[in-house]
């Protein structure tokens, strides 16, 4: 077997066998088969796709590049939730403890803020003394205590998805679905799921801007997950605006604590997806039988205050510090701070979610490189969003930079993000379809 | 301008701006840009293709990422051949003492062979003493002298063409329109010629199986050395059987010897291309005003004697060894010999290029990597071909392998070579079109 021959396969357009698959990309992981041929194969998959036949072989290969997490002597059932990646996509930090109070533990292995979009990692370190790269006994013993556990890939899990995307990253090759879905799904088989529920995103904010480029992936996430008999539930939601009032690292996890707290005061559009990703969860985790049910189960819980409880005790089980935590809210902020207000009396049509996270970047939430260092305390608290109406100098948005430089810079594209309209704005579903392997 | 924009922009379909290319190729020759990025666009670029434009493009900066041969104070005319590679095509040998004995000088920078095609200079190193590495000097003396001289690529003519070629050879990226056209009107316009002549072919034994495609590249190169300010003809050829009846190192060179010495004897597939090509640079040369003028002159100068002369001259003049090249012919060929003979009574439909090219590999007349060694006295003699017909038991070809191993690895591919048919086969036409800035 030879690489230029399963290259030239897939530039063929051709089905490649899983033992082609395996050859590449096993050598690719021993060193033997250089970047460029995977490079040049990489390409030819962005253009001419795969069968799922092949993005199942291509994600088996990459799982048993590594190691996996073993969870034998903890009790499950385990269901993860992953998603796309989104603006002020924060339900993570709600889920995790929302499925560990109703029995339902979640091994997560979570990433960072990458692009426009926010990493759950970053979010996690702007606690002081989080800690969310654990060895394995530390992962094992924080799912135990409680109940979920955060954390970031190890150097041994998974290392094809390592190389591939920093490979993918530097070649223009991220956005192309069985590579996405093999990198998604490798990573999640080898944490030790049983289950897995999928926050596919779809729109500005989103990688896939079209809904049908969504569902292709949700699609192909569910098709490949079943081939490795995961059960699997895929739901595609918007991501044109920001999920939530608060894009930023500590932002977003004061929100999150505040939902915990009182979820009757959640964001409708974040209650309603974290809600509708939690009774997924229920649902695969065998603690109800029917969505409804697990909504129901979801929303008695999340008032009860077990969650919130389960939160503080992963962060003290992950090394944070509670109490500096409860003292930081609403005053761990950025000095360099502007408000942007109403330029006009109208309706808002949307805050766009790309602008918005474009923005963020600047202000020093996210980063243009993986080298790059985020500022905890930069972010944007929108105090209007697409359906309210706004008089001319009403605020809009609180903003905060890393510094002087990035707030001014940060400030045109954020009013650039805000669309008026003169009348009230269609509504749009945020759950647009579920797609199921259960 | 960062490399992973203008891949992505190359694999969204988009047309690159000069400066994108000069980025990308400037970047890359001065070891800026990794291999694994030129990867990654050039297979993004088999798959989407190039414009004119970017063709034109692409061609000038990989010539300007070296130096230019000068012959400034040599008499010109200066006319270039290049064929896009086949199967017995030993034309250049012929052609370029032909132009030089009608006052038309050839600069020729010749390949070696590579896949199933056989290369120039392999051929030529079969001469001995025979030196196809020349400084500039030598180069420049000996097209004074012989009226042509024949040389590699010195490392400082077209770097750019060395790095792509290489690197596109193990990543499956050979196959491209664009790439093809660039790769060798850079090498070309780099030799210093006012004038070029392609023979461009297609069929089993051509790169191009497609005379479509043929067409496409033949056009692609016109109109791209048109941009560049070239006068340029090219003749799209039939590579279905191999050229002539020689195929082999020494072999065609001893087949030219022959032509030179008496053109009525040569094999009618061979004179035609040829005289068909020695037209086309008798026009371009200025030495006539139409083709037909340029088919009588050529043939005229063939029966004068002075081409043969012109050759023995230039061999004279690389170094070769004339007396000993003479006591060669017919004797210099391997002791590992077999004759291929008829199976049945019929007539011969074709020898197939390909199969007899790739069966000449296995021989040892070319090579499956850059790095392998050929055979001097490898190959085959055709005593049959397309048109011809047998009794069971004739002589169909005569074979020469490297060794024992080889010849009998080769045999049964050869065999296979054959095409019987019932009937006389159709006459294909040897060429098929000409496309002409001029």
């Amino acid at each position: 077997m030879r690489a230029v021959d399963i290259i030239m396969d897939k530039r063929l357009g051709k089905e490649l066998s899983r033992e082609a698959i395996g050859f590449l990309i096993g050598g690719y992981v021993a060193g033997d088969i250089p970047d460029y041929q995977v490079a040049a194969w990489a390409m030819a998959v962005c253009l001419n796709g795969m069968t799922a036949m092949e993005t199942a072989a291509l994600t088996e290969t990459m799982l048993v590049s590594g190691a996996r997490i073993d969870l034998s002597g903890i009790e499950g059932p385990f269901v993860d939730k992953h998603s796309t990646g989104g603006v002020g996509d924060k339900t993570s930090l709600i889920l995790a403890p929302l499925a560990a109070a109703i029995g339902v533990r979640d091994p997560m292995m979570a990433g960072r803020a990458l692009g426009h979009t926010g990493g759950t990692l970053d979010k996690l370190d702007a606690i002081p003394g989080y800690r969310t790269q654990l060895t394995v006994a530390e992962f094992r013993a924080t799912l135990d205590s409680a109940g979920f556990a955060i954390a970031g890939q190890t150097k041994d899990i998974v290392p094809a998805d390592r190389l591939l995307y920093a490979l993918r990253d530097v070649t223009a090759t991220v956005e192309s679905v069985p590579l996405i879905t093999a990198s998604i799904l490798s990573k999640k088989a080898a944490e030790g799921a049983d289950a897995l529920v999928l926050d596919v995103k779809y729109g500005s904010g989103a990688f896939m801007k079209d809904p049908l480029e969504g569902e292709k992936l949700a699609r192909s996430l569910v098709d490949t997950g079943a081939a490795m008999g995961k059960r699997i539930i895929a739901l595609l939601t918007d991501m044109n605006e920001p999920l939530g009032n608060m894009v930023g690292n500590f932002l977003e996890v004061e929100e999150c604590l505040d939902c915990l707290e009182d979820f009757s005061k959640a964001p409708p559009d974040l209650a309603e997806v974290t809600l509708e990703l939690a009774a997924r969860m229920a649902l695969l985790g065998g603690k109800v039988t029917n969505i409804e049910d697990g909504r129901a189960l979801c929303a008695e819980t999340l008032v009860s205050g077990k969650p919130l409880s389960l939160f503080l005790k992963n962060v003290e089980a992950q090394g944070g510090n509670v109490r500096q935590l409860c003292a930081m809210r609403r005053v761990y902020r950025s000095p360099f701070t502007a408000t942007v207000r109403a330029a006009r009396n109208d309706y808002i049509a949307r805050i766009d979610a790309w602008k918005t996270g474009h923005a963020a970047v600047i202000l020093g939430v996210g980063r243009n490189r993986a080298s790059d260092t985020v500022s905890p305390v930069a972010g944007v608290q929108l105090h209007k969003k697409g359906g309210d109406t706004v008089q001319q100098g009403d605020p809009i948005m609180t903003v905060w930079g890393k510094d002087e430089a990035s707030l001014a810079a940060a400030l045109p594209q954020l009013e650039a993000a805000i669309e008026y309209a003169p009348t009230p704005p269609a509504k749009r579903p945020l759950v647009l379809k579920e797609l199921v392997h259960a």
